[in-house]
């Protein structure tokens, strides 16, 4: 409590991100980066961007960024939003498309800051409880609200929706708007972009982060019909006009048109996500079906907790949330082959000291 | 309207930034940049940031920079907040310090943002009216309030404000938050950093988009006591965990470092400025005393919305607020001596046009 902060200020509990360790020692499974560089024309273009015209302000409408995505995606410019990071994106999201005396809906179990954008705008939420098996379930979301977000893949549990029940959550929701959060689709999952020219309600949101190993830059998108993106703008313009800095937009634009590397990265990550999944289920654990960089699991006689601490001891840093339901889980990025080999000998290691315990 | 749109965002009116045309023929005095290009230093940690770390998330504490910025004023790490441009700044401070039913209190002429990001958050507020000759009236802020934004310099008036006067503002308001805008300050005004360990309700604001000729990377800062810098942080955690990407964050630390690079470009900017001041007076214009990186000019024969149009048809980019009290202005960027030089030669034909017709 500040006498200087306000109401909001004074009642937030912000979100909390996977920890960034500064020194280098750790293999680091714990925030679902690429375990792959950038691409090389990426770092060229920085480089390149690296001139005078950094005095300038940048394009506030990010032109150049939004048609590289929009041709990418087969839309239109003005279908392309785009912010700094998703999370900016899903922050203005919240903010333009949900009402605070109406309910909108998400996951029990889900990306985290959902609830805290909910709370800085004073905006009602629902819960919708996750299946036994983690799945979505769709008559959840079948019921008045005013609106619905769900990732898909849905983090941490890693588990895909298939296109058609997604269909069914539009359809009946045609009033409102449902935002489906793709930050992990590119491992596998299929993206509800191909729906955006039939449902004047679906805003779909993707992030340069994961997939194309931009996290360091800060680059997110929405993609949906015109009428959306313009009230993404329209909240934008009356918070930051240049969200997007120069350099950062060259980088974007390079590793969006980068499409060959793309594939290559995420085929390895996907490559090893099933050797993996492969390994713990040899392990003994049971490992929840992965279409995400990342893959959420339990084992029936060792504790998550316990698990995730001594893997620390051992410098490998893995995400553990300490909530209901997933309190004996582990969400493990997919890390290089490399890595995924240590990390499994590690874990070995472990398990095999609390099994002789 | 749009009925997919929230009530807030049905009811925005954005902010109009300056614009920024893609074409180069314009000698472009519009959005108030610096002439010259980022210091040297700043262009090869740029090039040495494209590298593989750009695969990881930055810190989201941006502590580098933050301890660079607490050095430079002579201040706390915990004392300083990082955003992506002031206006980041800005908006979250709105967010954190003032509250809708209270009234805060700013200039009737002054950066038009700050009504946009009242209306944004539901914020009443008052407009204290300037004198005449635009300085900031004492008294108007001195009186029952939820708080008190002040830009100084202010902007588009150029009119810089003691800091007798501040401190008398900050004593009334010792309950409240007291921000000073300080985006132009470096241009020989006098900076209120130096009464933050005496107010634990003053905020300072600053840029590197003007004095440090960043205004294509988007850094800007805040500056005070712990208490009120932990209300920003509580806030931009609710919103974006990592705000600042890891180029931006290491142009900015050698901007700051580069102390003779700045001091050598906003030298020549005050020098270019006091000749221009002089030849717009001898033209007959009335130039408003500037502390800040542009003038705010009118001129008693001559409407300064021609001006404008007639500037704009030779190239030369410039100002024009259509609002009351200062529809007869124009702002004027100090460009280069040599972009000045143009300025005033093609202002002076424009002129001589007017006066013959």
């Amino acid at each position: 409590m500040s006498k200087y902060w306000s109401a909001i200020a004074n009642s937030m509990e912000p979100y909390v991100c996977g920890e960034q360790p500064k020194d280098k020692k750790y293999i680091k499974l714990n925030t679902n980066e690429s375990p792959y560089p950038p691409s090389p024309k990426v770092l060229q273009g920085i480089k390149d961007a690296a001139n005078s015209d950094l005095r300038l302000y940048p394009d506030p409408k990010c032109d150049a960024l939004r048609e590289t995505i929009a041709k990418y995606y087969n839309l239109n410019k003005d279908e392309v939003f785009v912010g700094n990071g998703s999370d900016e994106v899903l922050a203005f999201s919240f903010l333009t498309f949900f009402n605070t005396d109406e309910t909108v809906v998400f996951p029990d179990i889900t990306y985290s800051f959902y609830p805290v954008y909910a709370q800085l705008y004073n905006i009602k939420y629902r819960l919708a409880k996750l299946e036994d098996d983690f799945s979505i379930p769709v008559n959840e979301f079948m019921t008045k609200n005013g609106g619905v977000i769900i990732p898909n893949p849905n983090a941490p549990t890693a588990k895909h929706m298939d296109i058609d029940a997604i269909r069914k959550i539009l359809d009946y929701n045609s009033e409102k708007v449902v935002i489906i959060d793709e930050a992990y689709i590119d491992f596998g999952g299929t993206s509800a972009v191909s729906l955006i020219k039939e449902y004047p309600n679906l805003l779909v949101i993707q992030t340069l982060s994961k997939s194309r190993s931009l996290a360091g830059i800060r680059i997110g998108f929405a993609l949906g019909q015109k009428e959306l993106i313009d009230g993404l703008n329209t909240i934008k313009n009356s918070f930051n006009s240049y969200t997007i800095d120069r350099v950062a937009a060259i980088a974007a634009v390079k590793a969006i048109e980068d499409e060959d590397y793309f594939k290559e990265c995420v085929s390895k990550i996907i490559n090893t996500r099933e050797t993996v999944t492969e390994q713990l289920t040899n392990m003994g654990f049971k490992v929840v079906p992965s279409k995400a960089n990342f893959i959420f699991v339990t084992h029936p006689l060792f504790k998550a907790s316990e698990l995730f601490a001594k893997l620390r001891e051992k410098a490998v840093l893995v995400r553990y949330f300490n909530k209901p339901r997933i309190d004996n889980y582990l969400r493990i990025s997919i890390g290089s082959e490399e890595e995924m080999k240590l990390f499994i000998e590690r874990l070995q290691r472990i398990v095999t000291e609390m099994e002789n315990n």
